[in-house]
């Protein structure tokens, strides 16, 4: 449930699929705040611009978005919600334009790019790059130019009031995104309060350890040993300092449950530094 | 050393980084073959029309290109050399233009946000979303626009004798990707007869666990019991199977040592599938 005046951030312009990660994980009526870089959501939640921000975190064809992680140990804010959306991709032009009409279609190159198939069977159709894809919609929808189309989510056609001409144009149904809903620490419900009947509860966590053999292993033991079911690890080497290492690692629990508490405290006996980014319900 | 008539493939046009990637593996004797999309590579190669294969494998800023292990496992090459490359973008223009007459920048949108910092300082200049960085100075050159500069790597402004009006303007000295260098399983050179001596090497290979807890635990145990050092661990859940998870694992060591085949075997047993997809020195 959305709050009285939430105002939620996210990067890209109105009608990304950021968009359809807030709408999934908050509904639709709360105000939103576009913004044009990460570290700007980031940014405009500590400064108490939105009260939430959406970022994505890794996509199953392009691995983590490890610039958004780096942003969560630089910010003290916290994850309450992770979603997952399904990256289509819509051919979408301005009401009157019929398929027949399009003789160019502008896009994001990513997803132009993902529409290759789409492409091969439509060779009278050319490709122009633009910025971002909901964007694309958007100046479409303001310019008007005859026989175009755009690349976008379903989000962006019903935002800037175009048509969808081909659903789901995209090469690869495989293509998912997860992202998080974050908050500042102080403004996230306290977790005890919170309802966990018939949940099932993720805590996500950044560890750092010395590259010696065994290292890592010792440190997943505190897991292992408790039973407690990983979701996702991760390595990545610290730049600059070679023999260190990241791990991000996300869990099934929660953080209150004795068996977590006792299995973070563990971690922290064996880790050169551990931080918990947050504990939410696991997303579908 | 190239051999004679070495032929590599790669995504992008000529000048990408993936060409440079394979100048710092095989230097630049050899003739290149330039693919629109990354499956053209390891087709290029699994068809003789190319005898090697250079594809981008990690990003300290994107993470891991999980289409690149896909194909990996798709097709029976092996990986036969590794190489890092620093992400330096680059603002080039025609002979004759100076950074005076520069009013608009094309380039791939992805190297255009990398170099924000630098378009706030000049606030004259334009971003024009383009289909690829080194194609943007392929297109500057042929059409010599007045006015206009590309953003991309030297060898991109080598390659069609554009000159360089600003050097590295990105934003994040530690853009790094990772690059492998494939090859026929048949035509690598067999490990044993290569030279050893005074080279670490690196084994990079996929398997496969049910999300069971302590199941990673167990695997890991092969390398950790064997004092094997791990230099990078990431999971992939297998969409549609959701309790099973790839792992992504490379570990300092020769595959024909025995302590690794040991743990090769070791591992073998615990995990549901594992793929040695290549043993090659260690990059810098």
């Amino acid at each position: 449930m959305p709050r009285k005046r939430e105002v939620v951030a996210f990067q890209g312009e109105e009608g990304a699929f950021s968009q359809e990660a807030v709408r999934q994980m908050l509904g639709s009526a709360l105000k939103v705040l576009p913004c044009p870089r990460f570290e700007d959501v980031f940014q405009a939640l500590q400064r108490g611009q939105a009260t939430a921000g959406a970022v994505p975190i890794e996509n199953t064809l392009h691995g983590s978005v490890h610039e958004n992680y780096d942003l969560l140990l630089q910010y003290d804010l916290t994850i309450a919600a992770e979603t997952k959306v399904r990256i289509v991709h819509n051919l979408i032009a301005a009401p009157g334009t019929t398929f027949a009409d399009v003789r160019n279609v502008r896009s994001h190159p990513v997803a132009l790019n993902q529409c290759l198939r789409f492409f091969s069977r439509n060779p009278q159709l050319e490709r122009v790059p633009f910025y971002d894809t909901a964007g694309s919609v958007k100046a479409l929808m303001a310019e008007r130019p005859p026989h175009s189309a755009a690349i976008a989510s379903a989000v962006a056609a019903e935002r800037y009031g175009g048509r969808i001409l081909r659903r789901s144009i995209e090469d690869d149904r495989r293509n998912f995104t997860r992202f998080f809903l974050l908050r500042r620490r102080e403004e996230a419900p306290p977790l005890r309060h919170r309802a966990r009947e018939g949940k099932e509860w993720k805590t996500s966590l950044v560890f750092a350890t010395r590259n010696t053999p065994g290292a890592l292993f010792r440190c997943l033991s505190a897991f292992a040993l408790r039973d407690l079911n990983m979701t996702k690890i991760e390595s990545r080497p610290l730049r600059g300092r070679p023999w260190e290492y990241l791990f991000y690692l996300d869990f099934l629990g929660h953080v209150e449950d004795e068996r977590c508490r006792n299995a973070l405290n563990h971690l922290g006996e064996l880790a050169d530094l551990l931080r918990v980014l947050g504990c939410y319900p696991k997303g579908d």
